[in-house]
């Protein structure tokens, strides 16, 4: 199903990664939050639970999985998970690797900036298209 | 393992509502957010991605039982899930009904505060303990 005024049904909502019929990853762009991924379910659900339990199995692996490359590739002080769908009620994961330098930890993304980062990319461990690429690896894995 | 420094591995972390071997369910004391809950893994675990794939299901479909409650028992205008630990990294999950009227929706309970709401609890469907009840015996039901 989709809905006419549902940006996610509408726009892929970030930088294509990889794709299943359930479900698309994307990369946001975000300066503060560069490694930062969003698992969006295909078809226009608002709530976690309206999945079945096979499509929830297929959802968190994926979450996971991307979950895992980010730890793997650039060693993050933590990795965020959320799907909150307040402004946009369209299922989607956020998958935040969160580093002690960034502009906002120990705070969460959408809290309050503690500190300027004056180019947060190239801090990380490896550039973004060579982690787009791992995403993607590791989630055709776990391809249905 | 119990790391001594860790207040979830000395702790409950809020009202007891349930709990297995492998994780246990507090209501979190929050005026703002009365039909708060998270789920706590009892192993001092930081990232769910060092979970197996089975302790992954088990703890997702926890979630996801008591995301179902909060629906049906409160009719919220949407649940927020995140596991996100960058004060705390013992592995939690934060499962919370957000209402329209709620102090800060649409943003994270994170986020910037839009409005006083007067007493959020009484505004609630159900009485906080009648709802720890469902939540209680739903979790019974997914227990491994």
């Amino acid at each position: 199903m989709t809905v006419s005024n549902c940006p996610l049904c509408l726009e892929p909502g970030g930088i294509l990664v990889a794709q299943t019929a359930a479900w698309r990853v994307v990369r946001v762009l975000d300066a503060n939050f560069p490694a930062f991924y969003r698992l969006i379910w295909q078809a226009h659900v608002a709530e976690f639970s309206q999945l079945s339990p096979a499509e929830r199995s297929d959802c968190i692996e994926a979450v996971n999985a991307i979950e895992r490359v980010l730890i793997e590739s650039l060693q993050p002080t933590k990795v965020n998970l959320a799907s909150l769908g307040n402004v946009v009620p369209h299922l989607h994961w956020h998958v935040i690797a969160r580093f002690d330098w960034d502009s906002h930890f120990p705070n969460p993304v959408w809290g309050a900036a503690l500190r300027e980062t004056a180019d947060a990319q190239a801090s990380l461990m490896l550039p973004l298209d060579q982690l787009d690429q791992r995403v993607a690896a590791a989630l055709a894995i776990t391809r249905p």
